[in-house]
């Protein structure tokens, strides 16, 4: 059998948010090497023959090197395996996908790319925040907070000031130099905002608040994502709640959190 | 039992892209209302004794207005009835769902959102297009061709020269429009831009090309969209060519178009 790589999306954390083709391809997978943030109940539904690797980039305390990624899909599938290369979200979303295209191209290894639901539309539903809706927005995009924050090449005011909805991934712990950034650029400091952390998980949680306030925003768990627009206003209250993605039963079960002082 | 309405992704068009909470969803459901995007195959996972009605906004010749899908929800989730209300792509991008989800609040009616892979993720995976690879472009936007053309209270011009990869839903027919628009905003002609139809789809069609030639480009059956940036130029050839999903052997052939004269 000629070995081939599969390229895909575990889709933003809930196991029941896999594709049913990402779903297959794991039943009958040689090896799988994954991400760091693609959860235990995703991994339980890969082949009891298959190999595991975790190849996130935090794993543990070593970091594996893209080359060493590269290096290991390369040769598992010129082995004759079916590999998946699992990575959190979609793969064409942020993350190395296009590098890893890239090493197969080169090696001659035959590889397909399975897409994934990317974190922005799981937090998106999470949270009910309709990303384009025409009487609030023209457009969305997703950003990383290192982008929002440095990026020159980039004009990020250009976009800030756009209108479009603003999904930033990894924002990291400092939403103040986000807010502050993003006020500079010309948004307004009213502009609804939302944190999400692991979102479509259990760990559920969103805290909804302002450009202005993000600053003091509690610093929710990673992964998380940040989006930034009048759409926000439009999910479901603007009070500061958890919600609770409860995978078994399909409810959205809806808690107050106990009120976190932001003084 | 109580009643409630699933606005649910179907995601790009290949039924193994659903999620494996779709599937279940719709195997369960008693109701089904459907945009008329929706693949026949998807709609086979239906159950037999399940109400389907196509509520699409082209269907036939009679149009359906949103107040009239509101009601059918309200009204079927209000009888008890377990409701799927199946929509193209994700529910949170483009289409109404932000209107759907403030109707089902409105007559206090349960609801859950279900996302799903929107388009322009399976057009990336199908043409092997890394949206945001971090050699070429900072941030990814979506944005309709009408507002790309028209829009006034989004600053498309800040948009489009800011270095994003830019995702154009719904082009239309008329290509040369969007190039121009595209161009006089200052974004340079030569723009790596490939129109992706129906993608992962068996009728799938990728046709990868600049933005001054997009003008000149075969107008592709809809739906499709077009993806306008430098990763363009990171898939996996710049020569025109068909890409046939095939969702039996998952697979993917690639085929040479017969040459379609650009005159």
């Amino acid at each position: 059998m000629t070995g081939k790589v599969y390229l895909v999306g575990a889709g933003p954390g809930d196991p029941e948010l896999l594709t049913l083709k990402a779903a297959r391809l794991l039943r009958r997978a040689d090896a799988v090497l994954h991400d760091d943030l693609v959860s235990p109940e995703i991994l339980q539904l890969i082949s009891a023959s298959a190999s595991i690797q975790n190849v996130g980039k935090r794993c543990g305390t070593k970091t594996i090197r893209q080359e060493e990624i590269n290096f290991l899909m390369v040769t598992l599938a010129s082995a004759g395996q079916q590999v998946v290369r699992l990575k959190s979200g979609d793969p064409m979303i942020f993350g190395r996908g296009g590098e890893e295209i890239e090493a197969l191209r080169a090696a001659d290894v035959a590889y397909e790319i399975v897409p994934g639901i990317t974190s922005a539309l799981g937090a998106a539903a999470a949270a009910e925040i309709p990303l384009t809706d025409r009487r609030a927005s023209s457009a969305v995009v997703f950003v990383t907070a290192h982008q929002a924050a440095h990026n020159e090449r980039a004009d990020w005011a250009r976009v800030a000031t756009s209108g479009a909805t603003l999904v930033i991934y990894m924002p990291g712990k400092d939403y103040g130099e986000i807010s502050r950034s993003l006020i500079s650029t010309g948004l307004s400091s009213t502009t609804p905002s939302a944190i999400i952390a692991r979102a479509t998980t259990a760990n559920q949680k969103i805290h909804r608040t302002t450009l202005w306030k993000l600053a003091e925003a509690p610093s929710l768990p990673a992964p998380a994502l940040l989006i930034v627009g009048q759409v926000v206003g439009l999910g479901a209250s603007c009070e500061e709640l958890s919600l609770i993605w409860n995978t078994h039963s399909d409810e959205l079960l809806q808690a107050e959190l106990p009120a976190t002082a932001t003084p």
